[in-house]
């Protein structure tokens, strides 16, 4: 395999183990486990699971790879905190969602080469992308990996509360 | 710059984000607000803290950059659960011993060229890495750095509730 290819596969391995833990956790709890908090006061999973399946939606325009699947959900899910406006999903079509949005992903990043993982994100302008070319795609997808293992972590102590 | 400049520089930023979100927080944190835990029966900030300056510290071996710096964290943060065994050490020789491990462990991560990234963990066997390239270092700190940002979603619970 040639550097570009290693590269390729450890970021591709790196984001699917970060998306299977978190959807070996969703599939442990049940549709009524997703209503806990994540501690007292907290947010709900279910809110979390919301907000995790709006951010990654983001996605597709950021990273110039379409339009949005899912834009109804950042009202609820970005826009507000957990409570403020209610959900408009069962739990079976959340996790229907959640899971769509990220296989569609996936395929995308599968077909990404280097340059492509390089090129730059769409909220920077070309002007300040030549002053730092840090700002690409490979970045968000660090970033959003690192959001997601937040959160993770969060729902986890609403799981192992049982 | 050449695509292998803006690799390193994606990677380092993303490291280097990561630790300072984790240092922002914990600089909020009082050391009475350390004892605290996470949420109600769940691990104290301090043992978290503990816990990912040990792994931090492990990974001077794993990378192949020397000796560890702190093994004796590994009886109370590794190897039991919270509060089984006593901290031997105070607040401040905890934030001092993190800032230390991660300092190091930077500075070496600063001068890593494309090929070290890839160059393969001390865990695998030259067999195991040559059907699995992508056992690299760089797969090391991608986890470590989603390892790090999970526990700091829980940090932060007990953080906020101030």
């Amino acid at each position: 395999m040639t550097n570009e290819e290693i590269l390729r596969v450890t970021v591709l391995n790196s984001w699917k183990l970060a998306i299977n833990r978190l959807g070996m956790t969703l599939s442990e709890l049940s549709d009524e486990q997703l209503q806990q908090h994540v501690a007292p006061g907290k947010n709900r999973v279910f809110y979390l699971l919301g907000h995790l399946t709006a951010i990654h939606d983001r996605m597709f325009p950021l990273l110039g790879l379409g339009n949005r699947l899912h834009p109804e959900l950042d009202e609820t899910y970005i826009a507000n905190p957990d409570r403020v406006v209610a959900d408009r999903l069962s739990a079976t079509e959340l996790r229907r969602v959640w899971s769509e949005v990220n296989n569609r992903l996936i395929a995308a990043f599968e077909r990404f080469t280097l340059e492509d993982w390089l090129h730059k994100h769409t909220a920077v302008s070309d002007e300040d992308f030549a002053k730092d070319p840090g700002r690409n795609r490979l970045a968000v997808v660090l970033s959003r990996s690192n959001h997601m293992s937040y959160h993770l972590g969060q729902i986890i102590l609403a799981h192992s509360r049982h």
